[in-house]
C-alpha cells in the first residue's frame, strides 16, 4: 500500500553518516568515523560492581515502574553536582533525567516550537540534534562557527531578519563537529543577543568535562538569570553511552512542560541504568575518573594531530581542540570534498565523515570533514593519518 | 518570564492520575490506582544472575552506544517469537526495539499524522497513550467500548464522517482501563473497515500474555495482508516496566520511518536493559514464567472480585476481565463519579482511578472508575475493597 507519512518526518532524511558508519563495521576499514567513547574509557569494574550490588540490594526498585521526572536520590545528586561544579542550576531551575541529552534536545524542541518557527543553530552542528529539530518541521538556520565560536554578527542578523525565531541551539565547549569552543566574550554576547530578542537557549554539553587543554569556561546557563536556557548534560562520555542517561536542567515552567512530553515520549528512563549512574557519582570518585578520560584524549589528540603534521598536505586546513572528540578539517576552497571523503571510505578503506553530514541544509557548500580520535585505537590513528594523508597530497593539486 | 509553548505541549494537561498516585504514596492509604506488575513478578534471581553474566562477558558491549533498530540478536529473537508464537511478523514486516510500548505508540503517531489530524481510539482508552496523540495536536476522537470490545456501530459512523483520520488506535486484550477483550468478530471487522477508508491501525497488546481465563484471540495483525497494522508489544508486563524495552513490528517503509524518528528521540534503548531482555528470552523458561505470572492475576483479579461481590452495593456494575491488571466498575447513572473517587482516596484512603482520566476529552461524561489488582497485596485488597464496599453503599442512595 501506498503511506502517507506526515510532512514532518518526511523532512528528516536517513543521515548520510550512516551509511558511513555502516561501511566502517567492515573489519578492513579503519573508521575515523565515529563518535564513541573509547572502550578502554569505561569504568569497567565499578559498573559490574555497582550492579550486582543494586540488583542484590533493591531489586524490585530497579525493574519497577519509576517516576518520570527521574528517580529522586540521582536528581538530588545531579542538582548538586550542577549547582557545585557547574554553577548552572538556578533558583528558580529544576532538573529532569532525560534518556540521553538527545531526549533534552528532542523535547525541547517539542515544547518550544511549533511548526514552522525557527530554530537557529551552529553551522556545522551535530546532525542528531538537526534532525531532532527538522523532525518537528521548524525552519532550520545555520550561523557560522568561527574559530572562537558562533560569528555573533550572523547570528545579530539572523535574530533580526528571520520570523519566530523561538530557539538557539548551542554546543560552546569543544563542538560536534568543529571542535570549537566558544570565547566567554561570545557566550556573553550570545546570551544578551537572546535576551534581547525573546529567544530561547538550548546549551548542550556532551562533552564539557573532556578539557584536556586550557581553562574551563563557565556555560552560558551560568549568565542565565530569566530562565532563558535550558541546559544539557549527559552520562554519555563520562561513564557510558549504552545505559541513556542524560539531564535537562531549566526554568521550573519549562521543565513542567519537559516532563509532560517526556511522559508521552518513553514513561521514564531505565530505571536500572539511573541506579547505575547514582551509585557511580556517589561510590566512585568521578573526579579522578575524568581526570583519567582527559588524560586519555589528550593523548589520543595529540598523536592524531602529530600524525596529521607529519602526512597530510600543508593545504588541509585544521583546528586543534582543547577538548571532546573531534578534528575538523579543511580542504581548499573548491575541493571536491564529497569525493575525496568518498575516496578516502571506499577505495582508501578510512572512514572519514564528509561535512555536509552537519550543515544546517545538505545543499550548503562546505570542503570540510570530520576526524575522531576517541574511537580508533594508536595504531589505527597512526594508520589511518598516514593512509589520509598520502590522500590528501594526491587529491589537493 | 513569559514562556510560549507550542501549541501541542499546551494541549496535554498533566494526567489527573498522577495527583492520585502522588496520594497513594501516603503509607496509610490503599493504592488500587496503579498499574504496576506485583513486586512477586520479578524473576529476580535470574535477572541478577543474566546481568552479572553480561557485564562479565560483554561489558562494552553493554555500555557502548548502540543501533537504533535495535541490538540484531534481540530483533532476531523477538521476530522468531512474534512469528512462531503470536503470527504477528508479516512477510514485507520487520521490527524495531523501542523505549517501551508508549514510544512505539508516541513515534507511530509522530509518523503517520500531521497537527490536525485525526486519530480514533477507544473510549475509554489508556492515558498515556492519548497524551501522546495529544501532544502531536491531533484531533482525538473516542469510540465507544462495549463488552466484546469497540462498538463497530460508533466506529463506522466516525470512519465516514470524521475528516482525514489517520489511525484507529486499539488495545484489543484486556483492554486498559476497561478490562475488555474485543471479539475475535470485532477484529476482523476493524481491519476490514480500517481498509475500506484507508485508515492505519496501532494495535497495541501490552496485557496480551497475561490471559487467566479463556481461550487466546489472534491479534489484528493477524489478518494484516496490507501493511495496515503496526503491532506493539512490551517486556514491562512479563519481565520489569523499569528496564523500558518494547517492540514494534510494522511493514518495512513504516519501519524505516519509525528508525529515523526514533534516532531523533534517544538514538537507541539502553543496550543492558535489551541484552537483559535478550538473555531472559534465550536462557529462561519464558512460557512457564508467564505461566507462574497468569496464576499470580488470576488468583489476585478472583481475589478481588470476590470481595466485591461481597461488600459492594449491587447497584455498582463491573467487568469480569479475562486478562490483565484491570477492573473497570460504573456507579449507577447520574452519580457524582468524581465525588465519589474523592472521597475514596481522600477521605476513606482507598486510591482508585476516575473514569475521567481514560476518556478522549476530559468533559466526556462516565460514571465508571478503575481498580488494579496486580499492585496492592493481598491483604490491601481485601482491606480496601471492604472498606471501598462501604462507601459504594453510602455513597448510592
Amino acid at each position: 500500500m501506498n503511506y502517507n507519512f506526515s510532512s514532518k518526518i518526511d523532512g528528516v532524511k536517513p543521515s548520510a553518516i550512516r551509511e558511513i558508519l555502516k561501511m566502517s563495521s567492515d573489519p578492513s576499514v579503519i573508521s575515523l568515523a565515529a563518535g564513541n567513547p573509547a572502550p578502554d574509557a569505561f569504568p569497567v569494574k565499578a559498573v559490574e560492581e555497582i550492579t550486582a550490588g543494586i540488583l542484590r540490594e533493591e531489586p524490585i526498585l530497579a525493574l519497577q515502574y519509576s517516576v518520570t521526572e527521574g528517580y529522586p536520590a540521582l536528581r538530588d545528586t545531579l542538582r548538586a553536582f550542577a549547582r557545585n561544579r557547574y554553577n548552572v542550576m538556578g533558583e528558580e531551575d529544576d532538573l529532569i533525567v532525560v534518556s540521553g541529552a538527545q531526549q533534552g534536545i528532542d523535547l525541547s524542541c517539542k515544547c518550544l516550537c511549533n511548526e514552522g518557527d525557527t530554530v537557529l543553530c551552529e553551522d556545522p552542528s551535530f546532525v542528531g540534534s538537526l534532525n531532532a529539530f527538522r523532525s518537528y518541521n521548524v525552519n532550520l538556520v545555520g550561523i557560522p562557527v568561527e574559530e572562537d565560536g558562533i560569528s555573533i554578527e550572523a547570528l545579530e542578523k539572523a535574530l533580526r531578519e528571520e520570523k519566530n525565531v523561538k530557539m538557539l541551539y548551542v554546543i560552546p565547549n569543544f563542538q560536534n563537529p568543529s571542535g570549537v569552543t566558544m570565547s566567554w566574550e561570545k557566550r556573553k554576547r550570545v546570551y544578551e543577543l537572546c535576551c534581547k530578542h525573546g529567544v530561547m537557549i538550548l546549551e548542550d554539553n556532551p562533552y564539557g568535562d573532556l578539557r584536556f587543554e586550557g581553562e574551563d569556561i563557565p556555560a552560558i546557563k551560568t549568565l542565565d538569570e530569566e530562565g532563558r536556557v535550558i541546559y544539557c548534560g549527559t552520562f554519555s562520555k563520562i561513564l557510558s553511552p549504552g545505559l541513556r542517561v542524560g539531564f535537562a536542567i531549566a526554568n521550573r515552567a519549562v521543565l513542567q512542560k519537559l516532563v509532560v512530553a517526556k511522559q508521552c515520549a518513553d514513561v521514564h528512563t531505565a530505571i536500572l541504568s539511573q541506579l547505575i549512574c547514582l551509585r557511580f557519582m556517589n561510590e566512585y570518585d568521578v573526579e579522578a575518573h575524568i581526570g583519567r578520560l582527559c588524560a586519555l584524549y589528550r593523548q589520543k589528540s595529540a598523536l592524531m594531530l602529530g600524525e596529521m603534521e607529519k602526512h597530510f598536505s600543508d593545504k588541509v586546513r585544521f583546528i586543534r581542540p582543547q577538548g571532546g572528540l573531534f578534528i575538523w578539517c579543511t580542504l581548499p576552497e573548491g575541493s571536491d570534498m564529497v569525493e575525496f571523503c568518498r575516496r578516502a571510505t571506499y577505495d582508501y578503506k578510512v572512514a572519514v565523515v564528509p561535512g555536509t553530514a552537519f550543515t544546517a541544509h545538505e545543499e550548503d557548500p562546505t570542503t570540510s570533514f570530520r576526524l575522531n580520535f576517541s574511537t580508533p585505537t594508536d595504531a589505527n590513528i597512526v594508520k589511518g593519518i598516514e593512509i589520509l594523508g598520502r590522500l590528501t597530497k594526491e587529491f589537493i593539486r
